[in-house]
């Protein structure tokens, strides 16, 4: 079970678009030779956080990607939905209504095993809900500063 | 984000087995047979979880696979970890390290991204690891009336 790599780049962006706020739009340049990552690739990231509204993107040569909304109100779950799809990582195909065990019947109610994986799975939501890009921002303050410095200095 | 089709078979199969307790091996035919399951594939699936320990096999033509421990000590947790693998899903590159964004160093505190993440693994981790076969067992006791039923009909 594994996720993306877009998961890492995408909430890392959302960060430090977190704390570039005030500088409008960051090209998409910048963000990929912020991280070293490939341009084209890493596009496609944000572009699926702006289609989930996380990001606004602004185009032309002076255009590129802000925080759609302030970052106390995106979740890590809205990051990881957005990048990753919302649907239940389980997959039940419903294998205790199908061969010979399943004579007999008495499948009224749901089955046990999907709902534990469930309650699982919603446990982690919960989690990733709880947490906003401006906990991860306050988390590491000195963070907010460096990142200022060099983007100014990549800028000019 | 998506587990493999196996970790719904491994679940059901164990299950089964704890229904089957004193019925000695159970043929992985007999298992195929009962969610309607391509033998090959299941086998693989089966061999994973004996090797974690989780279930034991028997060789011969009266051979074949049994709960290696009580349904008590068995979570659903090991049962995840013998199919998936028990790497994290998410992802870290550590790329806040990388490119022009890394200048000015500071990063002797774990990231507070991948924390966050480890986080949200942990509480999806402690729900699987609370949670045992014999909880699937003793959810719906009628499954096991009509297990027991149906199995003696296959066998006979």
């Amino acid at each position: 079970m594994n996720m993306g790599e877009g998961v890492e780049w995408g909430l890392h962006c959302c960060v430090t678009l977190g704390w570039l706020d005030g500088e409008g739009p960051v090209p998409i340049r910048s963000l990929a030779a912020w991280y070293d990552l490939p341009q084209e690739y890493l596009k496609k990231r944000l572009q699926a956080l702006a289609r989930a509204g996380i990001l606004a993107s602004a185009p032309g040569a002076r255009g590129g990607f802000m925080l759609a909304r302030p970052p106390e109100r995106i979740t890590l779950m809205d990051v990881v939905t957005a990048l990753e799809g919302g649907a239940e990582a389980f997959r039940c195909d419903e294998i205790r209504q199908r061969g010979l065990g399943a004579e007999g019947g008495g499948f009224d109610r749901p089955c046990g095993i999907a709902r534990a994986m469930r309650r699982a799975e919603l446990a982690w939501r919960r989690e990733l809900a709880a947490q906003t890009i401006a906990d991860l921002m306050a988390d590491n303050p000195a963070n907010g500063t460096r990142t200022r410095k060099n983007y100014v200095r990549l800028r000019d």
